[in-house]
């Protein structure tokens, strides 16, 4: 599987991409209000980072009130997401998602829980 | 910029280097021991993972204390790391590093202090 983006949890993704465009040259390529949040999507070359702002009560506004702006999730892309959750299932990975659900920028996402996979919160993404 | 890698605080990089090739088919590409812990890269196709696991006392040890195993910092690459930084001190961006200095895999790298950065510690690195 290939990098495909970090999630960053933000209070402000409009002024945090502007910042990150002025910075990093990392301009947005994608923008939509997805599941209570405004989504941003910047292009760092190989892949991108996905800035999430809340906009309503749910994941990502827990996450901010419990550890502030950071780093929520790493996002790995897969050409069969389907076969891919099978795998993980098989390994005895704990799913968040059984199966694939649609996420932003109209992609096919599930989440792996993160006491199977170090820590880390792990996103499996098909375009 | 282009992404790099994403750093990644753990306890146990070989077991995690392991599970994530098992899992996420991303091999380790390099390995080494540098600045008291000890540093994994996995190829994941566009940019790396870098798993940090202290072997000393340091941030990464700290960081691992406060907070547990987790996503610590994003790298971005470019191509002169010194004009990347005259940039950002322009823009009054807080340097973590005013200077470049050998990072892990024998890169040159300098950390910028997250409070400019939208909460995120972003990590500039020049192959």
């Amino acid at each position: 599987m290939n990098f495909d983006h970090a999630g960053i949890a933000t209070d402000d993704a409009d002024d945090l991409a502007e910042l990150y465009a002025d910075l990093f040259d990392t301009p947005v390529v994608h923008e939509e209000r997805f599941d209570g949040m405004d989504v941003r999507f910047l292009d760092c070359g190989d892949g991108y980072f996905e800035l999430l702002e809340p906009r309503e009560e749910g994941t990502i506004a827990r996450y901010l009130d419990r550890n502030g702006p950071g780093i929520h999730h790493l996002a790995l892309a897969t050409g069969d997401i389907g076969s891919a959750l099978d795998r993980m299932d098989e390994r005895g990975v704990e799913l968040i998602d059984e199966e694939p659900r649609p996420g932003a920028w109209g992609h096919d996402v599930a989440f792996l829980h993160p006491k199977s996979t170090g820590g880390i919160l792990v996103e499996l993404v098909e375009h």
